[in-house]
């Protein structure tokens, strides 16, 4: 069962994103598929990468990209210990305006384990 | 009719203005009026203005100046295809932390199309 | 008395402080200790040192931050007037992105005056 | 005849695209090419559209996307009026920490004229 | 004597704002005055506000603000201690990312003292 | 021996970090050692805390610290295909006003491979 935080999130994401897909407009389109290969194994793997994206949405201060990477990460396995070892790089680079944000992450995170 | 989204919007805005003109600061009362000033029919018309208005607030993630520019351009005339236009060069430019922001646009373009 | 906004505030930033500081990631409490340090008596007083907080968390647009420097601001019996100065430098500073959160900050200091 | 700042930006972006290009990152290859689609001809005419790439790259204080949409704006005839309205917005969108890039950009703007 | 650093960012930047006040846009010149009125007198003194302008200067990483408060600061006789505590603060708001413009800043404030 | 570009960012880099940790601000002090601690081997190893320092400093287009951390991730043996890969991750999150930062990475680099 999702938690209500995790499946509002997911529910207006995929609604808008219908809308916005539905407009036509082919630079949207094509830079969405673009994100998706970004994070496809490579050189690195996918959690890598997830972890990638997770601590550059931290420093950009994207509570909604935050809470996608979170998703993705927890789903590949990423231990509380190594996400708040992210969470730690993403304040020490990006300052204490990021608090904020991970205050929100850490709620996400918590209602992420409540998956069943 | 408003919808209720725009509404909400506008109502905030000016009450919270009103409040803020209360304190008679100079600065604050004419950085207002030179924000108008730059909108104005000049080299570029106001519809040309608005866009360049648009896409700043996109790339800039302000969703408020979004919002008040996505209002302008409804009431100036732009269209749904030329809005997406401005919205895949926002994410281009960007990057995909603009996304989110665009999902918020793209529900309040929505809601705008629903003036009568 | 505490209004519920300021209430809101301050029992969500708690909460989910203690989420935060129960996982033991030494790096962030480190820095929480740093950030309280920062805003310490030194050279500059402390009234001077939220100002600094204040202006900072505004340019950056961290309305949580800004609510948290604006608390402490009143604490220290910062004037009115001077804290629309702070707002009025970081608009000019940091541009009309910066108004929307004025309008939060200016709400914010409005229920922070109710405090009894 | 190009003049000295002209030529050195041109250089160095094309020796360093060449020496990315190189690597073949499938990703970055992809994102270029969205990134020359996303400034065709649309519902927009292509003048606008570097209009609307300035205007970002000058709030998000991008000195060399600057440059590169100011010679693109040159070679569609973009008038020093407009050019300078632009300046105008974003300064007001994105406050006074764009004057040092406005700067560089008028410099750029004035070494442009001279292309013979 | 003025050292080389102080005297070409002056001489650049006056030589650049003569570039764009000859273009006679009217919301840049208006813009700029405001920017003057900002940092006067007023709820709160000069000295104050030229350190609010520092430290918003620092955490928005605009080298050129930083360096123009800095002169300003100097000239002020804001002292070298009260100077590193708005650099702690910058960089604990703003993060490591504010280290590099530390660096310049440190720099130039040690060219600052040469000046007799 | 060091390539040139190599050599002047670290003795730029020790000589102002000198003069900074000369004046004693203790905040500073502390923040750069906890800077040194996030980095340290934990749930996550070394070489994976730098790739999240190095994408996490080409979003917020930092290019000293990204030096910094391409610098680091060369001793610690990450191949060019993955630094390609972080490339692409921080352009699509950031967008193309990574680019230029994305030029001198690259340039950067080529040169550490030129280290003997």
């Amino acid at each position: 069962m999702m938690p209500t935080l995790v499946n509002e999130f997911n529910e207006y994401r995929e609604r808008m994103n219908e809308v916005i897909l539905s407009k036509k407009n082919l630079v949207m389109k094509r830079l969405w598929n673009l994100d998706t290969n970004a994070y496809e194994e490579g050189a690195l793997d996918k959690k890598t990468k997830e972890m990638l994206g997770l601590v550059a949405s931290l420093v950009l201060r994207c509570d909604d990209c935050i809470k996608y990477h979170l998703g993705k990460s927890f789903e590949l396995g990423v231990s509380t210990e190594a996400v708040y070892e992210i969470f730690a790089i993403a304040n020490i680079v990006g300052g204490t305006i990021v608090i904020p944000h991970t205050r929100r992450a850490a709620e996400y995170w918590e209602e992420l384990q409540k998956i069943v």
